[in-house]
């Protein structure tokens, strides 16, 4: 992996638990019973921490979608052309995508990266152009890809990051598009988490059953060839990864440098995630699991990074689109921390001191 | 109840599934895997077929919160005294309460109904002055309210959603406080639903082991002397209900009647949209669950109104700080739906068409 960027993983630290007291003091002192807004004053007393500030902010909202094909594809595993990752890319930019829909209504950015499309992208623009190859290689006959390209991925992903951060970003969310791009999450989730192949792969788009079992077998058949190591994080990425998962890897690596919220999509993003966080565990805690997909193998990753999601509501588009949603939640769990009254500026009887307060 | 309600009563229809239909042609036309947003997806059919429109519009909400008093709280069934129902009108007209803050993030308004408070708020500016009694009487002793007070309660509701929609609100949020209403609520829902009380009470605000089981008894002792008729949900408003439960569900039925979505909160709103539904069983289809509460009965009242809840994150705060994040929630699926490119429009391959599209 870059030198460099081993020299920026040392630096990430964990969460002080003297911020996260800080904060649980700050939420006992709000109008309402302690712990009646349940899941949010945990987000908030994260981001707390997260920011070392009781006054966190957390309005300038950015999604950062990798676009990348996958070798794969060739093998028969996904029920769309790869030309539909160029095409999604094209919509992207002209924001007819449901990301682009869902990150208005949650105020936030769009930024999409070419980090390994295989169409030609000449005619859009808009697109940050980093690709590292038009797309992986074929796992099923060799490694997806080298190990420069997943250090020039993993960077790519790394310096999305940091620029968000620079031009004032809050927190980050984590997007993709990628046709065969279930297929790589789900051998990166088996090979991290030792779990069968069968248990952590789905339907991806909508492949039916026998497109389903094919794609176990491609699968299994890729993890037997390459045998990956799950102690390696860079190892599984260089044999039966993606361009994209690289990216996203970055992007937490960036954010938990950085001291950002950095918050999971569906599945893909999910491994992308769990792969940064194998790479240095102490990234985990920047992290906020959006929501569960119906993916199988979903939850087995939101396990292994060890996050609740906020949401269940089935879906499974990837791109960014729960991302979205869940910013709107920290948000609102943030202002609930930030702009509530206490009982004493607000004259509300609190259970310890009903005979003291006077309105 | 009153005369000209049971009119508008008979005036509230079902959902055509002629409008679902067309919502779900609709959503096979946009880029992404069909059903790939999930619940996002059902969300925007229904709110298709109350509108009646495949541009429904959820811009402008508002949550209308409804304050009142509990004679039951001299029976020792709540940990903070009756004196906070009032103190909490003032601080939600100060915008320090929780569901200012939310409200705030989801572009909401809030309107704040004093329907029966027991303490003076001549000091507090900005209230609906709706008060039918300065509380209940004590459900322990006697009926809760008189029949007229009830008529009264609904119409209060019923006029305050009536008002949202004359104001050009697209969706109506359920707020309440009142220090002692999961007393009522419980019994409101073991009424209706049939189940032990036990099964269906819990802590509300706080309430310690013994302060639970005491609660539980008083609820026990109040239905078996009223027996209140499971089948009339009038009379069960009247033996153990509250004023701000009757008051939301005139803001129900009036959002029917108006072809509005009306969200629901946590388990006292709930109670009151369950009392709805009771009255007028169409009503239901225009309800969205916002969230499942840790109170016992709340999945037995979101069971009985067949809403499966969209958040289930612990909160237990009610005021409509639930229904403030589902507004996020449900706008976020209109936009998919109105906003988001056709495979056709933006050059895309569908799975079915992928030969037909050039891009």
């Amino acid at each position: 992996m870059l030198a460099d960027l081993g020299n920026v993983l040392r630096q990430i630290e964990p969460l002080a638990p003297e911020w996260i007291r800080r904060a649980e003091t700050h939420q006992a002192s709000l109008t309402k019973p302690l712990g009646s807004l349940g899941r949010l004053e945990e987000l908030a007393n994260r981001v707390v921490a997260i920011q070392r500030s009781l006054t966190p902010t957390v309005d300038r909202a950015r999604i950062v979608v990798f676009a990348a094909d996958h070798g794969v594809t060739a093998e028969g595993v996904a029920p769309y052309p790869s030309a539909v990752t160029g095409q999604m890319v094209a919509n992207f930019l002209a924001g007819g995508a449901g990301v682009n829909a869902l990150a208005r209504v949650a105020g936030a950015e769009v930024h999409v990266v070419d980090i390994g499309v295989a169409s030609d992208l000449g005619h859009v623009t808009g697109v940050h152009q980093r690709r590292v190859a038009p797309g992986t290689k074929n796992m099923a006959r060799e490694p997806a890809m080298t190990h420069e390209q997943a250090d020039a991925a993993i960077a790519a992903g790394f310096e999305m990051g940091r620029d968000a951060i620079a031009s004032g970003v809050d927190m980050i969310g984590l997007g993709e598009m990628g046709i065969g791009n279930s297929t790589a999450a789900s051998a990166v989730t088996a090979a991290l988490t030792g779990l069968p192949v069968m248990s952590v792969t789905g339907r991806g788009t909508g492949a039916d059953d026998a497109m389903l079992a094919h794609k176990i077998s491609v699968i299994e058949n890729a993890l037997r060839r390459h045998r990956p190591d799950p102690a390696d994080a860079f190892d599984v990425l260089v044999k039966v990864g993606g361009f994209e998962l690289a990216g996203l890897a970055g992007v937490v690596l960036a954010a938990a440098a950085g001291r950002k919220v950095v918050v999971t999509d569906g599945f893909i993003a999910t491994a992308a995630a769990a792969l940064a966080v194998r790479m240095c565990p102490p990234a985990g805690a920047y992290l906020f699991a959006a929501h569960r997909s119906p993916e199988p193998g979903h939850t087995a990753l939101l396990t292994m990074i060890g996050h609740e999601p906020l949401l269940d509501l089935g879906m499974r588009l990837g791109e960014g689109t729960g991302a979205a949603l869940a910013f709107m939640l920290i948000r609102a769990a943030v202002a609930a921390f930030t702009e509530m009254a206490t009982f004493t500026s607000a004259g509300v009887s609190n259970r310890a001191n009903a005979s003291d307060v006077v309105v």
